[in-house]
């Protein structure tokens, strides 16, 4: 080898926090390992960080700098890792290392949601990687089957459980039989939820993590904008109790599928929310902080990938796997695979989007109530598949509970039906409606 | 783009059985998305057959030759696909398809772990790819992911549920408690085992595979011939029974694990026979003829991979994302990973590898007989971790059943202790004896 290849491929990396501190280490600690699957040397060229006066053991001190700006644009910097997360500054400076002919790995999936077709237009006009398979469900490896495995085949549905918090959250209410308040108090006091909960309990982090899984298996841009996001907050003990009662277990779930569209196009539902899916499903096992991705396609038929959802060094894993393999690209001096967006397939609305769902209601115990019930399905187009009547546990309302399967039913219909159930003199409550998912 | 780039990418199918005929069907009727995913049209150049006088509706008979190697050496040939099987003519057609400068994808598990050194260093040499996804496990991309996704990562162990034939049988004994000739001879006539069940059922697939698996996972030449190999042809009604009776279940498993090795040196052990796993394990529910890769890494934990392990779609989907890949390459200019057998780790010889052990023995009811027991097992360095004692359901033997699971010790140890079990007068009959993983 001659000097020119034999030198140090050299990385530079933004952020040392759980991940990046996990990854500095790697980097050092394997480096004759990584040096021989790379094919040359790899080494730290320097690491940003907002406070350079922390003590950070088995790092060399020279290494940090709080320029991050400056580092990343660096002559001698071939790869850059952003673990950062966050729009801003973490845009920026990823649009500067590539622009400066870095590759780049980032596990940020709210910026890649937002504006990754910027950083992808970028990478190609650079020439350079920009890989990021940390940034969809932690050290599982999706997105690569995704974008590669896959190729060749029709992706027809993606279905994951893709946030670990709201995953421990619901199958601790499931096991413990205890409210979504407490659990989350609890959650939070070992760490598995952070003290602003929203992003995980209101759904944002999985809509992020579903535009990236949409784009990549229906080949379109998709924006978390164009998710359907409904949180886990308002899950009660009874919707758990209900699920139980269908042998049916809650999963929050990112969930992308091709649809037919207008004019016999194909289109893209994507969305997140709760729902419930049977206990022979293989998702619904996941248990605690796990992860786990459901992939239909034409071909391949049902695959399922599991593992750790998150955690620092899960989270290394993926992180030094995309590192590994644009190292050995730019050894091999040509870029993997790019954005692909040539479907250009639209995102139907959700009103527009159909599941089965299970409604359970409390009603007023008397002759013609049923019928009035499922006249109230049919007047707006919603084919009921069981109708099960109950006594109610609410000895108060002398009524009866009804628990209601049905077909699949547009969303905007389920919505009217509801709606127009609330309104019927002879439903006391609405109790749980929610799909039904994975069959 | 000029006439050079445009000019479509052409590809030779070796084998035109249930895989290639959907190969070749796949890159017919999905021609505008292959061509949009790889950024240049894709074509089959060719098919070469045993015989070209039969039918095959929807493919143009001008495509069709019986002179393969003509085929692979056509100057306007860029990609071959191999799923013919077998050794030879196989690999001299790879060979020279790789020495002519096409890329190649095989689903060839049997030539892979026999030899697959002299077509990677082919591959090599002439700066080509050779991908393999299709080699194990049908459709579940596993081979990707341990060369790319798990790159910067540590392997320890791959624990697979990998020949679906098997899988099926033993899935069939559980539930309906039948014997393995009689599964065995309905799967023939449903078309789930072949004729001559050999390669399945003694073992020899999923050898093939275990050794590409941990040739991968731990960067080392490993061949079939490295594999322990033991089949289920053994595995009897009783040894379903006392599974059972352990809240286990029996599987066919392809393990390849780190290990240590002499001199503080890390060595891998490599091999294929039923056992034991807790009902709690990822890998017991895997039913039917479905596949199932388990890998631990240092730092991602616990992976898992599902999906359909054999048939013609689910295997085409694989060699089309492995096509769809090395036609990207091609049009970048670069060829992806190749064989990587650095870290030349040694196989452990199969006495040298630990596991727990279940064995059940019908033995004399009478004093002193269970310290006798007990002893041989501690003569032999075998530490005991339960013993129960029940009893025999034999009436003609007036004797109690020993129920006994080992810590883990040395194959060759517990072999000694089973032969020497054999001896004792006390002993009726060493009824099973079977290793118990995944825990």
């Amino acid at each position: 080898m001659n000097a020119a290849t034999d030198r140090p491929l050299r990385v530079a990396l933004l952020g040392c926090g759980v991940v990046g501190s996990e990854v500095a280490r790697l980097i050092t600690e394997q480096s004759a390992d990584l040096a021989a699957r790379i094919g040359r040397p790899m080494e730290l060229a320097g690491i940003a960080v907002r406070r350079t006066n922390l003590e950070r053991p088995g790092l060399d001190p020279a290494l940090f700098t709080t320029d991050a700006e400056a580092l990343v644009t660096r002559e001698d910097v071939d790869l850059v890792v952003e673990v950062i997360g966050g729009i801003e500054p973490a845009r920026g400076l990823i649009l500067a290392a590539l622009r400066a002919g870095a590759s780049v790995v980032t596990a940020n999936k709210a910026l890649l949601a937002e504006d990754g077709t910027t950083l992808f237009a970028a990478a190609e006009q650079a020439g350079v990687d920009l890989y990021f398979e940390a940034a969809v469900a932690g050290a599982i490896p999706i997105i690569r089957p995704l974008r590669e495995s896959l190729v060749g085949d029709e992706i027809t549905s993606v279905m994951g459980i893709v946030n670990g918090t709201t995953n421990y959250i619901l199958d601790k209410m499931h096991r413990e039989g205890v409210g979504f308040d407490d659990v989350l108090a609890e959650a939070q006091s070992l760490g598995y939820a952070e003290a602003d909960p929203t992003a995980d309990v209101e759904g944002f982090d999985a809509a992020a993590k579903a535009a990236i899984l949409a784009g990549l298996a229906f080949h379109s841009r998709v924006t978390a904008a164009d998710v359907h996001r409904e949180g886990i907050t308002e899950i009660s003990p009874s919707d758990i109790a209900a699920a139980e009662g269908m042998d049916c277990t809650v999963k929050a779930l990112a969930i992308c599928r091709l649809e037919d569209g207008p004019n016999g196009a194909q289109a893209i539902s994507v969305r997140t929310h709760p729902a419930m899916i049977p206990n022979s499903h293989p998702l619904a096992s996941v248990g605690g902080a796990y992860n786990a991705v459901f992939v239909e396609s034409r071909n391949a038929g049902r695959l399922m990938f599991y593992g750790p959802g998150a955690g620092g060094s899960p989270t290394a894993s993926a992180v030094m796997g995309d590192l590994v393999t644009v190292a050995r690209n730019r050894v091999r001096g040509a870029a993997g695979p790019g954005e692909s967006t040539y479907a250009q397939r639209e995102v139907v609305p959700i009103g527009q989007v159909s599941t089965r769902y299970f409604l359970s209601l409390d009603v007023v115990d008397q002759a013609g109530v049923l019928a009035e019930i499922a006249g109230c399905f049919a007047d707006h187009q919603v084919s009921v598949q069981t109708l099960r009547q109950e006594i109610s546990p609410r000895a108060d309302l002398q009524g009866a509970r009804l628990v209601v399967v049905t077909h699949r039913a547009d969303d905007a219909a389920l919505s009217s039906t509801v709606s127009a159930l609330r309104e019927l003199p002879s439903v006391h409550e609405v109790l749980s409606v929610m799909r039904v998912e994975g069959e």
